[in-house]
């Protein structure tokens, strides 16, 4: 008994320009077996755990319900992530989030994601903080 | 530089039922800090890589462009899965797929995923035989 995530599948009017903007994005490769209809894209040629971009004829309507939350990786930060995401072509959306420690982006086709604020490092060693202060909740940004 | 994928976020009108459904449905647990607002769910109390419901005033209209694709897990089968999600309160969704060897389904909150046939093995296996046969692209389902 059991499931496994096999991948996050996103809708696309053009699943082969947003597969190679995400794996810009992410630093993923692209599935040398994507044909024009599906392009699968994975941290490193992986199975299992990468996206796959699908052709579908309708074009986004609303806000997605379902988003990515992005980190910089340890060695890096959110500004830097910020400057390289908004020049690959990433626009900054207003979806009523107010003056907040992450930014809430999108990618060329519209779908919402957001950059947050820490490291995971810097994440741990927060929460790590937060629970031996016994403070309650963490807000986990 | 680099960018690291925190979560999946996932708007919910309530994301405390959703929570659990989902954290049952694959296993994972309730992070012990979420609120009535915002609970996040990890395979073993993790903190990246899990998903997290949020609580959004609007209902969803339309099918989403975004959603998880799960297979089986070694020693499971995708009859007995999906058996246990349709316990568990999964719907059958039509979104037109047709014939497919996949079952298109829903969670409580109408959110699509898709439940495919093969395990992470039987998938890897299929594939090293394709690439062996140099049969060209290989419809990993």
């Amino acid at each position: 008994m059991g499931l496994v995530i096999s991948q996050l599948t996103i809708d696309a009017s053009d699943p082969v320009a947003l597969a190679r903007w995400w794996a810009d994005a992410l630093g993923w490769q692209l599935d040398p077996d994507s044909d024009d209809e599906e392009v699968s894209i994975s941290p490193a040629g992986e199975l299992v755990g990468g996206w796959l971009f699908i052709r579908v004829p309708d074009a986004k309507q609303v806000k997605n319900r379902l988003h990515v939350d992005l980190r910089p990786s340890d060695g890096s930060d959110q500004d830097t992530e910020l400057v390289r995401l908004l020049e690959l072509g990433a626009t900054r959306v207003d979806i009523g989030q107010g003056d907040v420690p992450w930014h809430v982006l999108a990618d060329p086709e519209g779908n919402e994601f957001c950059l947050l604020l820490r490291t995971p490092s810097a994440l741990a060693e927060l929460v790590a903080q937060e629970h031996a202060a016994d403070s309650g909740p963490v807000e986990v940004q």
